[in-house]
C-alpha cells in the first residue's frame, strides 16, 4: 500500500497539505435540479408523489402511505429478534449516550434589574422532528441512537423516522434501535421524496420542524433546499480522522484506528502526525500488513492511498497548529498526558485522548455524539446535541421606570435610523413626553 | 386604511390564517444564477473580481482593495462626529446589549466516571467572523451592535465588517457603531461579491469562519450558497410582530407598535389578537388616524393592508395557540400579569411582556438580540447570540478499565454494521482478547 509521506520541513508543505485536504463540496447542478423537481412534486401532490418515487427509486409498490408505515409492534419485534449480545450492546450504548446528553440540557433563565426590568431567555423543545436514516449498506443503527436520543432528551414530542427499504428489505438492527430510542413513527421512504414529505407534510406524513440524519447526495441536496421551511442539521462531507502520536503508541493500534475511518468510504480521510519518523515507518508497515486482513480492504486501500497521509512534524506543538488548521472531525491524541495538550486544540469535532481511547469507542458507546462537523467545518460548528433540539425565546419585561430611560435611548436611535413609528412607540411609554421636557 | 378583520369563529378561519401567513420563500432561480457566477469569479480572481463588481454595482472605482478598507481612525472620527445624544444612546445601547449577552457565555465542562473515564465538552470561540451590513437606506447602526457584540463577547479574535458604500456614500452612524463594538477591519464592499470575499478569502480580505448579518436577496442567496464553506446565520425573511392584548391596552400604543413593524418593509407583517371586538375597532380607528402622521405612511399602509390583520379570538388561551402556530419573530403580550402567560408560548423569537414593553425597546437597547427567527422559523431556531460564535468539541478520555467494557460493546455493534476495522480497533484495547475469552 502506497501511503503519502509528508514533512513540515518540506519546502512545499503548506501547498501539499492544502491539496491533501481539498475536497470539492460544490453542489452538483444536475442532482440539484432533479431534487428541485421531486420536492416541488411532493409539495403539490403529497402522498401520491411519494408513492410514485418510492416505486421508481426503491422498487417498492404500495397502495397507500399507510402501508409504508411501521407500527410499534414491528419495531419491538425487530428488537426481540436480535441475538442477546447485540440487543444488550445497543441498550448499553443507548444508556450511555442518554446519560451524556442529559448534561447538555439548557434551562431557562432570567434576571431582574434594579428598576424592576426583567430580562431572560426561555428554553423550549422543538415540537416535531424528522430523522432520516439511510437504507442499504450504509444503514447504521448507531446513527439512529445518535440522532434520536438527543431529540428525546431535549423533550421533542414527536420523532418521525424515514428509512428507505429498497425492494422491501428492512434492517432489523435499525428498527431495533428505533424501538430502543422511542421513535414515534416510522415510514419506509427515502431519498429527496422523504425529505420533501417531512418538510412540507403530506396527507399522511406530518410536517416536522427540523430534519436530521445522514444521507446520500440527493438527500443532502434536498435538505439544503428545504432549509428555512424546516431546520436541518449539518450537510456532512466524508468522514475524517487525524491522529497525533508522540511516537510511543503501538503502531498496529494506530494503523487500525486510521483504517476504522478509511473503511467508511473511499473518500474518507485518515492522517497521522508524529515527530517520530521511525514511528511513521512502523505504522506504514503495519498498514501494509493489516490491510490484507480487512473485509473492506479495497475501500481502505483506495481511501488511504488517495486521501491519507503520514506527516512528520517538528514537535507536538506544531502538530497542534496543523490540527487547528485541519479542524478534523475526529482527533486522537495518542500520547502520554493528553489532557493538558487538549487545551491547545481550538477546532475539532471530538477529541479522543490517550492510547486507549480509539475513535470506535466514541462512534458507538462512549456517550458523546458521533454526528460531528466534517470538511473543516469544526471551525464554526459543533457535534449534534440536545441544543440542536431546543431553542430560546428572549424574555423582555420592562418596568414603567425602565421604560423612561430605555424609551429615550430607543427613540434617539430610531430617529437616527429614520424609523419614526419605532420612536413614537417608545415615546408613548414616557411619562414626560419629549415636547413637554424640552 | 383597510385592515383585514378575522375571527376565530369564522368557518374558514384556519384557511384564512394560513393564507395570511403564506409567504413565498422559494429561491429565485435568476438571482441564484447571477450569484453563483459572481461567487465563482470572486473565488477565482479574488480582489480583481471584487473591484470589478464594486465598480459595476456600487458605482465606486478603486485602484485596489486597500483603498476600500477603512482604518480605525476613520471609524473613531465617525463616532466623534455624532451629536452627543446619538453617541451616548449608541454607547448606552451597546453597554446593555453586552451585559445581557455576557450571560449567554457557555463554559467547558467534564466529568469523570467511576472507572476513571473522562467525558466532557470543550467550548471555544470562532477565530474570525464576517459581518455583513447593508448600505443605503437599510443601513442600521443597531444591526452592527446586535451582530458584533455577541461575537466579541464570545471571544472572536477578528471581526471583519463589509458594508457597501454606493457611489462612496458612507453612513456615519454605522461606522460609529463599528468603532464602539471594536470591529477589527472594515471593507467598503457589498453584495454577493462581499460574501464571496469573506467566504473564500482574497489577496486582501482574509477568509472568515462564519458570515452573519442581514442583506438583500442577492446577499441571502450568496450566504445560502457558501454555507458549508463557512457558517452562516439564518436567512431572514420580512419582519413580523404579533400583539396579544387583553383589550385593556391603550389603542394608540398598540396601533403604533403595529406600525413600528410595518414601517420596515412593505412585506412586513403586523397582526393583533384580542378577545375584545370593541378594542379591535379602536385600534383600527387609531391606525387610520395615526398613519397620516407617519413619514413612512406609504410603506405602512401597504404592509398593513396587504399583510396585516386584526383577529378576534375566543379568549387569551386561544390566542396563545394561534401564537404558537404563527411562531412570530416578535410577540407582545400587552396584558395584565403577562409573566405566567408567557409560559404558554412555545414558539417565538422574543417575547415582550407588559404594556410598557414595546418592541422598539428590544430593537435598540433592552439588551437581548434583535436578530430573530422570522417566517415561522422560531419553531426550530433562536435569536442570534453568543452561542452562535462559540462551538463545542466533545472530550473523551477512556481509562484502561473503561476500555474493557466499552471495547466489547463497540466491537459487537461494529461487527453488526459490518465495520471490522472499527471492531478490531476497539478489540486491540482489550486486555483479554476475544479469542482468548471464548
Amino acid at each position: 500500500m502506497n501511503v503519502k509521506r509528508l514533512s513540515t520541513a518540506d519546502a512545499n508543505f503548506d501547498a501539499a497539505l492544502k491539496a491533501l485536504l481539498a475536497f470539492e463540496t460544490a453542489q452538483d447542478d444536475r442532482i440539484d435540479q432533479v431534487v428541485a423537481d421531486i420536492l416541488r412534486d411532493v409539495k403539490q401532490r403529497g402522498d401520491a408523489a411519494v408513492l410514485d418515487y418510492t416505486q421508481r427509486f426503491d422498487r417498492l409498490a404500495a397502495a397507500s402511505m399507510d402501508a409504508l408505515e411501521l407500527g410499534h409492534a414491528e419495531l419491538q419485534a425487530a428488537l426481540d429478534s436480535l441475538p442477546a449480545a447485540q440487543r444488550e450492546a445497543l441498550q448499553s450504548a443507548a444508556e450511555r449516550v442518554r446519560s451524556y446528553h442529559e448534561k447538555q440540557l439548557m434551562s431557562s433563565w432570567s434576571y431582574t434589574e434594579a428598576d424592576g426590568t426583567l430580562l431572560g431567555q426561555q428554553v423550549t423543545a422543538l415540537d416535531r422532528v424528522g430523522l432520516y436514516v439511510p437504507g442499504g449498506k450504509a444503514a447504521y443503527p448507531s446513527s439512529v441512537l445518535m440522532n434520536a436520543i438527543p431529540a428525546k432528551v431535549a423533550g421533542v414530542k414527536e420523532l418521525i423516522m424515514v428509512v428507505p427499504t429498497p425492494a422491501g428489505e428492512k434492517n432489523a438492527l435499525v428498527l431495533a434501535a428505533a424501538a430502543i430510542c422511542g421513535v414515534d413513527r416510522v415510514f419506509c421512504i427515502g431519498g429527496a421524496q422523504a425529505v420533501g414529505a417531512l418538510a412540507y407534510g403530506t396527507q399522511t406524513v406530518p410536517q416536522v420542524d427540523k430534519i436530521v440524519g445522514p444521507g446520500n447526495a440527493y438527500v443532502a441536496a434536498a435538505k439544503r433546499r428545504v432549509f428555512g421551511v424546516v431546520g436541518i442539521d449539518m450537510v456532512a462531507g466524508p468522514s475524517e480522522i487525524l491522529v497525533i502520536s508522540d511516537g510511543l503508541s503501538n503502531p498496529d493500534w494506530v494503523a487500525m484506528d486510521l483504517f476504522s475511518q478509511a473503511e467508511h468510504d473511499e473518500l474518507a480521510q485518515s492522517i497521522l502526525l508524529s515527530p517520530n519518523a521511525e514511528f511513521l515507518d512502523q505504522v506504514a508497515a503495519s498498514m501494509a500488513r493489516q490491510v490484507e486482513e480487512m473485509p473492506r480492504k479495497d475501500i481502505i486501500r483506495t481511501s488511504i492511498e488517495n486521501r491519507g497521509a503520514l506527516i512528520q512534524v517538528k514537535d507536538l506543538d506544531e502538530a497542534a497548529d496543523i490540527a487547528n488548521y485541519i479542524a478534523p472531525e475526529h482527533l486522537e491524541l495518542s500520547m502520554a498526558d493528553p489532557l493538558p495538550y487538549s487545551q491547545k486544540i481550538r477546532h475539532a469535532g471530538a477529541i479522543f485522548m490517550g492510547r486507549d481511547t480509539c475513535e470506535a469507542l466514541g462512534d458507538y458507546c462512549a456517550g458523546p455524539n458521533h454526528v460531528l462537523p466534517t470538511s473543516r467545518t469544526a471551525r464554526f460548528s459543533s457535534p449534534l446535541g440536545v441544543y440542536d433540539f431546543q431553542k430560546r425565546s428572549s424574555l423582555i419585561m420592562v418596568s414603567s421606570e425602565g421604560a423612561q430611560t430605555l424609551g429615550k435611548v430607543a427613540a434617539t436611535l430610531a430617529y437616527g435610523e429614520g424609523l419614526h413609528a419605532h420612536a413614537r412607540s417608545a415615546e408613548y411609554r414616557l411619562k414626560t413626553k419629549p415636547e413637554e421636557a424640552s
